[in-house]
């Protein structure tokens, strides 16, 4: 029940040990082709190119953003948290001209500071997180595109923490290149990343490809303004993916299985239904720790549906209450990054996790381990207040 | 039957259905622990710095790359297939200053030419693929590592293709970096890179540490000659691993329990018995196409264990024959690149592969396919050949 990595849907687990065939079987390029319209689905969008990155949700950051970016463009990251900075890391190491804007932690960014910003800085680029977990808060997408497509600026955002438990419209809020993970509420295991692309995103990237050495033809173009990587230049990819079926790296056979299977639940319980799910728990979850008497940190207006973070009560020894929770329950929370670290524990309700009955065992068992260091709880507090919630819904 | 990906061992399989835990639960912790242990085993050394990368072998090539060479560093990169092409492919992209040396497909390069390229170009780093499987070349390492020494080199190697069916011997042979990948003779899927670092190489690692922003505290260092990927920071990734547990990516859980059972296998029937199980299926199948008349690729003195080349028999359409052999027998065998593509079938015996039955089943599929196309094929010529390596074993 932390931040995530969390459990994954059984489903997806059994998935993952299915018989591996080889690249070009037809039985594999078939689990691509079903893979990528499964994930236009998840994603809400018609692109083309959506696919998958093997590697972990900063894989799929890495991708998009050495192939977006040429050294010295200019990209423009709003920060309000921890991952914000992940974003300006990578950037920065891609060579990029990176510009960054920063909120308090625990509040998001009007769209009104963003569009002043890209006026001020004109990026190529706006690399925005819609989840950060690091606060837990989710920064509004809708209106971003928008102002992007006035100024001509691509926008990226990065929704590892958030897709598939809280809405995201990739067509519909203008988005050019998004990526994710399978470890939050798509309830996978971490390893891969889905991605999708806009076709101006893939005019850009294809104007950057170059074709490796050992397998470059007569007339494949040779781009001197080549992606300074080899396994993340998307161009490659893309054939790789494609109906040329170029060969780039092998595909992740096992992992692929496992992404699918989460896609595949994910739409059969329905895109809304499952959001839904991760608004009630997530509701259920906040009116618990509130009824247990916990602070919960940050703008909870702009909380993402499938975390919450709340203040350690004073007194109380937050890694080591942590720990007695997963050794006598079984159950993980996570605490934060860099100015949170030590200040909030942070309560993930997401994926195979977002269960009426994970989040009263969890209320039931934290409630346990508050009074054990001392901390004055109301007895039953928690899940009482989160049950109401669920015999409301 | 191809040349990898390939059919994982069952236990695998099965070992990648366990339930998935948080990246910092103890039971996580231990597992990355105990499996850095047993690929200690597997490589044959020391090296305390032995993990995985979350990604396919090349991206354990492109950690490794981008990691020890700075931009503008000279590497020399000894060709003799397609993975020397890409080795300097990506040493290209890490903007270090490539110098190869070409041999022709189907030969390797004895130790005095590589030394004198040294002498000659100088180079930070000797980066040497063992096993090419675009050629089934087996590169002999032994003594390599002791003119890497003499000159003061660093020397990495790419042994995807050949690790666990071929000799490989990091400590013993001066190697200071190699990477691998599991769907070759590891038995397991595509997706998780397994590497060892000499001290030496983490030196240099060392020496261009860059802790991210978000996560940073006011002692740590921030190197301006830092790596130009945040993903593929071996200093980051080795503070992920070691005893700082310092988050970087959050491990991909169902790829480390896959890639940890490759090494308990691969050590439970002893890393002797399964190189010597793969000498044997690669004799039996090198006697077994001999028997079916066909003329095999390369000079055969030095070809890895596991797989072979064969050339396709004049009027025998390659690709329709292995599509047969695929939609008849349910067995793929693979084509090559470049110079090779539609002259050579490869065929694989590794991993669970590596197999009496998986042999001789194989041998009679292509008999029949062989006929099939109008080849002259001694009846049962394949099979007998095969089984008298296995009865003489």
């Amino acid at each position: 029940m932390g931040p995530g990595p969390i459990s994954a849907y059984p489903g997806v687990l059994r998935a993952m040990s299915a018989p591996l065939v080889g690249q070009y079987d037809p039985f594999m390029t078939s689990a691509m082709v079903e893979t990528q319209e499964l994930y236009r689905s998840v994603w809400a969008t018609r692109n083309d190119a959506t696919l998958l990155i093997d590697g972990t949700s900063r894989a799929g950051i890495e991708a998009a953003l050495v192939s977006l970016l040429r050294p010295g463009d200019r990209v423009l990251v709003p920060v309000f948290g921890r991952f914000g900075h992940l974003l300006a890391e990578i950037a920065e190491r891609a060579m990029a001209e990176v510009h960054i804007i920063e909120t308090g932690w625990g509040q998001v960014f009007p769209v009104s500071a963003i569009e002043e910003a890209i006026v001020r800085v004109k990026p190529h680029l706006l690399a925005l997180v819609q989840g950060d977990t690091s606060t837990t808060m989710n920064q509004p997408l809708d209106e971003v595109g928008a102002v992007c497509a006035r100024h001509g600026v691509l926008f990226y955002s990065d929704a590892t923490a958030s897709l598939g438990g809280n809405d995201f419209e990739t067509d519909a809020w203008g988005l050019d290149a998004a990526t994710a993970g399978l470890q939050k509420c798509l309830g996978g295991p971490s390893g891969s990343s889905p991605i999708t692309l806009s076709d101006r995103a893939v005019a850009v990237i294809s104007s950057r490809k170059r074709i490796e050495a050992g397998i470059r033809e007569q007339d494949d173009p040779d781009a001197a303004d080549f992606v300074r990587s080899n396994y993340f230049d998307l161009g490659m990819i893309l054939d790789y993916w494609g109906p040329r079926r170029l060969n780039h790296h092998t595909e992740a056979t096992s992992m692929l299985y496992g992404a699918r299977e989460c896609a595949r639940l994910l739409l059969a319980e329905g895109r809304e239904a499952v959001i839904e799910r991760h608004r009630l728990a997530g509701e259920a979850m906040l009116a618990g720790v509130r009824g247990l008497g916990l602070t919960v940190f940050g703008d909870v207006a702009h909380k993402m549906n499938n975390v919450v973070a709340v203040e350690i009560p004073d007194g109380v020894p937050g890694d080591t209450a942590r720990a007695a929770l997963l050794d006598d329950f079984a159950i993980e929370i996570g605490t934060s990054f860099g100015p949170l670290h030590g200040r909030v524990w942070r309560i993930g309700t997401m994926g195979y996790n977002a269960r009426k009955d994970a989040v009263l065992t969890t209320l039931a068992a934290l409630e346990a381990v508050l009074r054990r260091f001392g901390a004055p709880v109301p007895v039953g507090g928690g899940v009482e207040a989160a049950a109401d919630v669920y015999r409301g819904a």
